[in-house]
């Protein structure tokens, strides 16, 4: 529809482009890889020689395959329009000028970050970047802004010895021995070079161990220092000899954990704040609103077989339900508040898994919060009341049930989109039924996560 | 209750953080560890770049773990009032800014002992540097105080080498042969730059058997450096290829000796002191304590299944009891007053091993301490009597029945306070359920203790 004459590009993005063009010579820079998340958090790309720089920066880098696996039945596609297809078409990486970094532990290489969009220019209603850039326009929109940070629970495994398969445990230690810490040197200045902030690690229960919390920041740069970090933390891992997994099989631990909190336009007070020690009152719509759609988000957040049986950890019996209980400065509750710690008040949501994807977690969280503050959402109980009593909210166990919470909540459907919801829900299906014969499988799968 | 404004913090507290920065700018250091002590007297800690050091020592790091597993029935805790709820809650570790120093061990790497309270500032009542801080503030009422050390015997195993299982002795040597020499240089200065005095090492019985005494100090110094020496000792094997261990298995010996002496409030005169030869009023009084509640504190002191039996070594025989003894200048007793060796006279408890916390050792004693001055207890022997007359205190021989024997002893319970109590006697009976049908895996228990 649109013509091809010479577009108004705007003046700044063609200066953008030479002061790039400037570094890329001053630092010598040969390759530039331009990248963009999966469903799986986990960076998909294309190296380009650097003297192609500034013809792909304009038109972009054309990527040809599939993402989703299509199911059988084809009653599926009836909301967009008719002669664009289905699934193998080709899309273009359209670069992100200021995530342009160069990558400090790669010679001659720098990065930049993309969004898919389809060959026409119109960006890509399945890819999570974008569906979480769409929902903090709307917050901009509504006068607000999130500021966030994601912990991670990883585990640094040398190469070549494992602790063997049966085991029982106490709970662990101080002492990562004393030959990693030039590693985590690296890693951590590494990182700041990238924009990432560290906050704090520790090393968490059982050998190699760790967690790793960053400092909160505003918008998208929450979700591009995740990506950032875990793509990194994997390369640089290898480089020292090292395997850096989020992934969990039995015996390792892979939470996730996502705190936010809301704050005006311009970043300046912070809404969740009151004076005593309480949530205030758009807090509270905004809690509503995650603790109405846990069930749905609860998959979204923790999107791996294997990852869920910690929501099941602390109760014996296995028949019971689970409820998303919230609670203030209380560990067990999917959604614990919290006032201290020098941060403004915030609320953790400990759903999530190391295993998802940064741009979804934030996704997720925004289209509920929203929820809550539009149709100004309320739940009954105090934020004291034990959690065994908090009963109102179940969440399902199997990854199946919550892809059916999923499906039927209309409101997480209706703010993530259509198009991407399918995908998901088929595309966790298609895991489902392949899963049971092959748990060797999955362990080398981690080679390639 | 205590409402959230700007506080008007002492200005020597900003100082103390203002030198601590500027010490942290001089000497380039990197990381700040955050350490805090389990029940075992193993350290807890999460580690924060230096950059955030001003902001967590104001509001502490948050620490979301469990430390006690909880019990099936629920009838326990009907003291403290309702709203906190139980169990898997976050802690503050609040640093205690006198305890910050730069690990001569790790490069660019500080620590500070912190004191694990809940989020709103209230001290944990499980921990147990925060019962002996208690303790230790009614002997300051009262107008007394601790003059204490701890004595280590433990065993330096080079890796990848073992002293065959059975061997008679003769009493041992003074040549650690000569390649020991520089590590024992590093970990003594090492120590002494961390505020930990050794007063002497000798090599103890069994080839690679050290035992180590520290220099007394007053108050909770002297469980501090025994806390340090503790993480020390194995980090700094760790880098000379050696592994420092507390344990015990058959033919290895761990005992820890503690001897402490009370003194006046600002530490002047010692109170255990008189002109002849003998234990003071006072002194009567607090070692009649320590022997009434000798059953009771024992299980403190020799908290693992395996090394109470050094209680029994020296009697042939297996099945006859055991009773706290005490004497002069006599090293098969329980108890033993000592008067010499440049030192005031002070009482040496053999009860203990290495194993214990040192927080608890301290709080055990002082609870003990207490008791037999305010109740005026006294036992009707002289210090001279032969050991194999005196049988008024029994001592149970399994760790099960000092479990009773604690449980029974309301003063005990009533020092070191409830929950406490309660957390420690779950926690061991869970160790004694779990425990005979893994003596493999205790071994690499070692590995993360």
């Amino acid at each position: 529809e649109s013509t091809s004459g010479e577009s108004h590009a705007p003046q700044s993005f063609i200066s953008v482009v030479e002061q790039i063009k400037q570094q890329i010579a001053r630092e010598d820079v040969k390759f530039v890889r331009f990248e963009a998340t999966d469903l799986h958090g986990v960076s998909r790309s294309k190296i380009v020689p650097a003297r192609f720089f500034h013809e792909k920066a304009v038109y972009g880098v054309p990527m040809p395959r599939a993402y989703l696996e299509l199911t059988l039945s084809s009653k599926v596609n009836e909301v967009d329009n008719a002669n664009v297809a289905n699934f193998s078409s080709d899309i273009l990486l359209i670069p992100d000028m200021s995530t342009f970094k160069i990558l400090p532990w790669a010679n001659h290489t720098a990065r930049v970050i993309c969004d898919p969009c389809s060959v026409t220019g119109v960006p890509l209603r399945t890819s999570p970047r974008l569906i979480a850039k769409q929902l903090l326009a709307q917050l901009q929109n509504m006068g607000f802004s999130l500021h966030s940070s994601l912990t991670y629970e990883c585990c640094l495994l040398g190469l070549g010895e494992r602790v063997g398969p049966k085991a029982v445990f106490f709970p662990a230690t101080t002492l990562l021995s004393n030959n990693d810490l030039p590693f985590l040197h690296q890693l951590i200045t590494g990182m700041y070079y990238m924009g990432v902030d560290v906050d704090s690690f520790a090393s968490a229960s059982g050998p190699g161990q760790m967690e790793i919390s960053l400092k909160p920041k505003f918008g998208i740069d929450a979700a591009d220092s995740a990506f950032t970090f875990r793509t990194g933390i994997k390369e640089m891992a290898r480089k020292y000899n090292y395997l850096a997994s989020f992934y969990t099989d039995d015996g390792m631990y892979n939470a996730g954990g996502f705190s936010h909190s809301l704050w005006d336009a311009n970043g300046r007070r912070s809404l969740f704040h009151t004076g005593g020690g309480d949530l205030s009152e758009i807090g509270r719509k905004w809690l509503a609103g995650l603790l109405h759609h846990s069930a749905a988000i609860s998959c979204l957040m923790a999107p791996g077989v294997g990852c869920r049986n910690q929501l099941t950890k602390g109760v014996k019996d296995q028949k019971r339900a689970v409820f998303a209980t919230c609670g203030s400065n209380d560990n067990s509750c999917a959604f614990n508040v919290k006032f201290h710690g020098g941060r403004e008040t915030h609320i953790e949501n400990k759903l999530g898994s190391a295993m998802a994807n940064p741009y979804i977690v934030l996704a997720a969280t925004l289209a509920a919060g929203l929820d809550g503050i539009k149709h100004n959402l309320s739940f009954e109980y105090s934020l004291n009341r034990a959690p065994s009593q908090q009963k109102q909210f179940a969440i399902p166990e199997k990854l199946e049930c919550a892809l059916e919470a999923l499906a039927e909540d209309k409101v997480i459907r209706g703010a993530l989109g259509e198009p991407f919801v399918q995908y998901f829900i088929a595309m966790k299906k298609f895991e489902i039924e392949t899963q049971e014969l092959d748990a060797e499988r999955n362990k080398s799968l981690e080679y390639f996560i």
